[in-house]
């Protein structure tokens, strides 16, 4: 069989050899693909069913591989990178040199690139797992002329072209220089007198959070992430940005609602997909019920002495939970976007304290006219009705903002700190200070 | 005191006048300014206090207004707007022409813009309030070398010289050309040939929610404005897209939280006003509990004969509630990202469905296995609060996707549909299910 591939080749029976290749496994070509010639290996691949060629590549040797990409044409390249698998696509891409691995992510698509960048080295959600590497690098010795010919002629394949960065010898990020300078400074400055050398930039092991959060603050198109050594790899750019702002809202709105997360859009989700993302939390919850239910159990004496009391339960419970979720998702949101840090704690625990108080004494207060005067409940129910609501939203809302802090302090997602836990706490508290008010006061 | 005005500034007795000015209200200095010619008018301004300047203008009458801004130096303007008030701008900007207002505009900050532009004349929250007017406008037959120029000579105030768009000569939008496409063309090249002329726009009275997912898809850094002639009025760009993300974002998960959503950071918001975006729905809230303690009295007997009934009801109100919040959740942010709409009502409740049947099986088995075997509760209770349980799930999750859905429907906010209805809804259902199945298998 091999001879006769060589045979084919030399003779350049290319119909013959198509025909022959059509019917054999991807993993028995590359056997054969060994033992050829780099040109005839060249021709050979091109020679391969569509379908089959991707899963040809993955088989070849590393070397083989990177002769191949040098020898492919753009479009060759894309068809081949758009069939691969991530996971192939990154074991290939951790055998080959830097400038190989640049031209095969160039030809990937944002999702699977994004996808490659992720399971290459950098954390899940690390600022370098969203990177591209197709930016505009340019020295500090070159003038705007140089610079513009430089782009004219490098720019069509960059994602963006900008913003540029400069670098030295060492690719490190010396500063950068925007097209907007290049356009309105002189042909013959020099980007070292041009660019700007106070560059803000982020690290490849940064959140993908914090990226997106200087793009809102500075209002960047693109941004330059630099290894631990400074060296830039990458630039991460506006609209990715957008995507991790709008991910990070998501995730964290799914989190609060007792949601595991998920990157697909509901339509494309399977029923077992979310019934995966939402039965863990629901069974943890009504698990975590058994606290209420022995607690009420406990004081069965006082309702079955006084039955009004019971209907009272869902209003204390439910105003619980809605002063509490109100607290945890204004300091989730906050603390996402930035605007309070875990030493903003103090300051925030008094301002909910002060909300609370006016909030708890305005719902006591129409809630105490409300069983007083027209459901007519009686005056100790009513003080009884109403001075838990009091305390249940007083604790409601400090414990709605305190949990989330704690976690942040923790390294913990504040966002998981929403409603579940919160409400699991505040529905048990709510009813021992229910209880313990109404057996003091009717002296059960 | 007329006439000594003039005298002064005829005089050039400047300091003596500057030491007048100082004392004067500026209403008073106003009425003066309407008896000077332009030239002292332009030279009495400039002697006024810096903190009384912007209230003398606000006073002024428009065509003097006009005549001053026009003299303006652009550091003059720009001290002039910044301390104006957004309202006083309005005003003022309503009776200026097309080219003043373009100047006021630019020299006025981000933030300052958009209340202008908001105020001005566009619905809030429409593309029209958050666009700015600076942006660089081509014709078609300018060759690739005049846009240049045209960049070089305007570009340094434009908000994105990145993204320009070509209109004829009645302002009406006919293609854009990005300063790489000038980059990677010839010089002689004319704009007709190189520019794109399928533009996405929006219009000045679309939704900004809307805009800016034309920023998600697409990917763009900036998109045109027009009005219902197709002209282009202003541009959008991406860093406002990602204010307009950030926010809408937040007001829905305030919204969920049954919050009336604030613009203002946490910490620079203050008690009085926390107090006032929460109280409203815990009212509402604490009120429509009514439902569910009729519904308690009602069944009364019930739980008065089987106690241990009532310890279950918070364990099936908080399941209900949870249930009916991650599938409305789930809905409002796939609504608000685009990813459904209307159209989509049945497979949604389908897929719902099909859901809550899995989850309302599954914490049935667990929460019967808990029940009968580990609380030894009965067999009979076992099943009443299991059963009642599956049918709480199932109604909560087609509750909770149905209603955002029916409120987009009538063009409401789906995102108030989260919590508060659905929870109130919820609950008084739940209970209802609950002691009905007991009533009837326990013969009460």
């Amino acid at each position: 069989m091999h001879k006769n591939f060589m045979q084919l080749l030399e003779d350049k029976k290319y119909q013959q050899l198509k025909d022959l290749l059509i019917n054999m496994e991807p993993a028995d070509i590359a056997v054969h693909f060994s033992e050829l010639s780099e040109r005839h290996r060249a021709i050979m691949f091109r020679l391969l069913p569509k379908e089959s060629a991707a899963e040809v590549f993955v088989e070849l040797e590393p070397d083989m591989q990177e002769a191949l990409i040098i020898g492919f044409s753009d479009n060759e390249l894309k068809e081949i990178v758009d069939e691969l698998y991530v996971d192939d696509a990154v074991d290939i891409i951790e055998e080959m040199p830097a400038n190989v691995v640049s031209r095969i992510l160039r030809h990937a698509d944002t999702e699977m690139r994004r996808d490659i960048n992720q399971m290459l080295r950098y954390p899940p959600d690390s600022a370098g797992s969203i990177m591209t590497t197709e930016y505009v690098n340019l020295r500090k010795d070159m003038t705007v002329e140089d610079a513009f010919t430089h782009i004219r002629r490098k720019g069509t394949d960059k994602e963006t072209i900008y913003t540029c960065y400069v670098t030295d010898n060492n690719r490190i990020l010396e500063g950068l220089v925007t097209v907007k300078d290049l356009l309105l400074n002189d042909y013959a400055c020099t980007l070292e007198e041009i660019m700007e050398t106070n560059v803000i930039y982020v690290n490849t092991t940064d959140d993908q959070e914090y990226a997106a959060q200087l793009f809102e603050k500075y209002d960047f198109i693109a941004i330059p992430v630099v290894d631990k050594e400074k060296r830039l790899v990458g630039i991460i750019t506006v609209d990715d940005a957008i995507d991790v702002i709008t991910e990070e809202a998501t995730e964290d709105i799914e989190k609060m609602a007792a949601i595991i997360p998920s990157d697909k859009p509901y339509l494309r989700t399977g029923v077992l997909e979310i019934f995966r993302q939402r039965i863990p939390w629901l069974l943890l919850m009504m698990l975590s019920a058994t606290f209420t239910q022995n607690i009420i159990s406990h004081y069965e004496s006082a309702f079955l002495a006084y039955g009004i009391l019971t209907s009272f339960i869902p209003m204390l419970m439910g105003t619980g939970g809605n002063s509490g979720s109100q607290s945890s998702v204004t300091i989730i949101r906050s603390l996402s976007l930035g605007d309070i840090t875990f030493r903003d704690t103090l300051k925030v625990m008094f301002k909910e304290l002060r909300v609370a108080i006016l909030c708890g004494v305005t719902l006591g207060i129409v809630n105490f006219a409300k069983l007083a005067f027209i459901d007519r409940a009686g005056i100790d129910i009513s003080i009884i009705v109403s001075s838990a609501l009091v305390g249940t939203v007083l604790f409601a809302k400090l414990v709605g903002c305190s949990l989330p802090m704690l976690a942040k302090k923790l390294h913990l997602d504040p966002a998981v700190m929403a409603s579940p836990f919160i409400t699991t706490i505040v529905d048990a508290i709510s009813l021992v200070i229910y209880f313990d008010i109404a057996t003091r006061i009717l002296n059960i």
